[in-house]
């Protein structure tokens, strides 16, 4: 699948990171690597919404474990970690239509183990912070 | 939309909570109410799954998060209750066909907030262990 | 250090744990191991105690870590874990005086790692749940 | 009880928060606060270690939840807050006589509930992440 990001309202040197379907059916999730981290976008739709017809906190989690992995992995689809441990809090909400941006960052990379953090955030507001412990996969 | 648990190989007496799209659109997930907390259920799909073909940890959190929501409200469509934090390990993997159960329980019934806990199993493996701290809404 | 349970009126049979010099400082604290997990106890003194007179909650979590880890070693002195992760739910108070039990269970016992569950309480109240991931170090 | 931090190497300009004698018990533990947050620090004694000789991670965790909770209150000792939740990953170890330094913000200041987070380090290596949500006490 080539995915493009501008049809999304998203600039177009963001990445896609391929062939992931659970991220690609509730996303498509977008990111950039930079010096300390990661910067990941995703546009909220009508199907990531609950009842109360605001952004569902699970798709916050989904996205909120995309942006660890990748701050983890520093987006290289050659590298793979699983989330070992991974803490949410909700600091607010979101909405249809609204741009969820990510920012990760790693706190420790040890041999085995890998500590980030995120938060999640739209315009000035942030919705979520999160830790993650991953665990480095051998290949 | 009318759900029938039967079409996703799961017993008729279990309930679908109506109205949250972004559930259905990764489940539907189904629950049973019983005296000492809530029973569970989903059934994984091709586009629940990860890169590595197994489900994904952010679907396994939005599960978790439905079970111990509906743990806080006891599955009354008329109350409500939103996510303040929701703490989870990965304990161990699922793959696609896999029928996941959820048991959730409420350890305390505050006046603004609830304790919740929950485990997600499948077969007689725990894959995911999960906490939360919900807030009541006032109709 | 010979430690006594009963000088705090904890039965004879629970044992304590040697060589912990910030866990006697707070406590002492005792256990007894049981085929399906760890049974810990520790009676609150006035200098484990808050400004709000009530036992502190760092005090609760140096308690669950060590109900935690007792989980993960099964008691035995020359096994050894060092804790990843913690989290934490302040469900109640307590106070000075009081005696304050622990359950903590193993979910999970990896080759590396494992994943751990405790609850507080004193009398029948709930005061703390907890979940730990811990890494096994090789003697 | 008259603190002087310059007692523990640590300068003048700190305050300690009165009142709390579990954390006098094992600090005592200082702070000063700024525009952004708050800045703590405590010297590490034999009796804050573990039988590895290293700091216990449960006093880690009580000297992250006074961090957490000062951030909360702005160091205000008129103001109250209990802590509701409280997440921990332990990232690094530290040592007796290490100068352990706490950094902790605010994510968010609702109603009825604070969103924090805080980094515990020593030297230039970070040893605790870990987040909160406190509940305010009206007076």
């Amino acid at each position: 699948m080539r995915v493009n990001p501008e049809d999304y309202g998203i600039p177009a040197e963001y990445q896609h990171w391929e062939g992931d379907r659970a991220e690609d059916h509730n996303g498509p999730f977008f990111f950039r690597c930079h010096d300390n981290g990661v910067h990941t976008l995703f546009r909220v739709q009508g199907h990531n919404c609950n009842g109360h017809g605001g952004l569902h906190g699970g798709i916050m989690m989904l996205f909120a474990d995309f942006t660890l992995c990748i701050a983890g992995t520093r987006g290289d689809q050659d590298d793979s970690v699983i989330t070992v441990t991974c803490n949410n809090e909700f600091v607010g909400p979101a909405s249809d239509g609204d741009l969820i941006e990510g920012h990760g960052e790693v706190v420790r990379r040890g041999g085995s183990l890998i500590f980030t953090r995120c938060t999640l955030s739209t315009g000035d507001q942030t919705i979520l912070t999160a830790s993650a412990v991953l665990k480095r996969l051998r290949n």
